[in-house]
């Protein structure tokens, strides 16, 4: 089973590495990290490095792909390279997913039109301007059509695991579990903007503000 | 705020990237990923690449440091650079932080000698010979001597949201918090050893014995 993750300027990282701490503990998957070129990508805050082992043409029949979101999302969705293979390979994968803004790149694909898709919180109207229809649920799967959204960031974890469990069975997804000892214990209860108040919607606009 | 986070060959990618996620969220948050050579390291099974973007001599002094456990910390337990520069950058972090079996790196820089610890749950015993006292528990913390602990894997993001709250405030973690959705909705309950029946420990067994 090779599982292909596409990585691009500006991504954000746990939407790619979240997927692959799971998928990975499949002895049988073998995860490639794609690109439009080998060698390093940056992420968003360019803190942080990952590689990039494969471009797009050496990795044409994918059984999975996993396409994580970040704000260099709105680059890609412009179309180019990665639009391009997303588009190409669909159609024989076993399952096309994605995490987070990754969603913004299927719809621009067009695998997402006139379908329930979700994505992070603060691109649901970007997500229904390129023809998908935005819910409000961690995860959304479409088994008909072999395709996966999952929310914002985090919800990508949730997602490999249902994965891990339609591929192989759930006997698989809960080893995969117990291995990254995922018994989450969040320490608040602030995981979706309804969940907060405006003190923490406001440091939410500050710190934007202060990145840009 | 200049957060440390070491790499090493061998380390669990998510171990790392969970409180990279969280942390990078505060802006006047500065992480930057160390190591013993600059370049790439690889995760345990050799299919992902993250940057060392310094090396241990040009991060003397960061105010908090995140360890990153995997199989490859069995070999930094032996000592070395990693283990050197936990024991002297510590008299001046605000943390000193581990996830998963980076405790044990912890540990064998002389700093859990005594003290209520945890790691992954495959590892409590091991953690017990390097001195330190193991728990069953997500996050330990102990204020006084400025270190905290978070068990397997995935424990890390919860840490991280703990330690924004204690470096700046809870309106920061939570907005941390609500940036990366973290409104877990694992598809099973499966997180813990404890929670699985004989046919999950039977697979994590067989997978174990196909990788080794």
């Amino acid at each position: 089973m090779q599982v292909a993750i596409p990585l691009y300027p500006r991504l954000t990282a746990l939407d790619a590495i979240g997927p692959y701490e799971v998928l990975q503990r499949v002895p049988d998957f073998e995860i490639v990290f794609v690109g439009a070129e080998r060698g390093e990508v940056r992420t968003e805050n360019g803190m942080l490095g990952l590689t990039v082992d494969a471009v797009f043409a050496e990795v044409p029949r994918p059984d999975v792909i996993v396409v994580p979101g970040g704000i260099g999302s709105r680059e890609q969705v412009r179309g180019g390279a990665l639009v391009d293979w997303v588009r190409a390979v669909h159609p024989t994968t076993r399952a096309t997913t994605s995490v987070c803004t990754g969603s913004l790149i299927l719809a621009a694909a067009g695998l997402l039109t006139d379908l329930d898709a979700t994505t992070h919180w603060g691109a649901t109207e970007l997500l229904s301007r390129y023809g998908a229809r935005p819910v409000r649920q961690r995860v959304v799967a479409h088994p008909a059509q072999r395709i996966v959204t999952a929310a914002g960031v985090s919800a990508g974890i949730d997602m490999a695991l249902a994965l891990v469990a339609q591929l192989v069975d759930e006997t698989a997804a809960r080893a995969a579990q117990v291995g990254i000892e995922y018994d989450p214990e969040p320490p608040f209860d602030a995981g979706h903007p309804e969940k907060v108040g405006p003190d923490v919607l406001g440091r939410i606009r500050e710190y934007a503000g202060m990145r840009s």
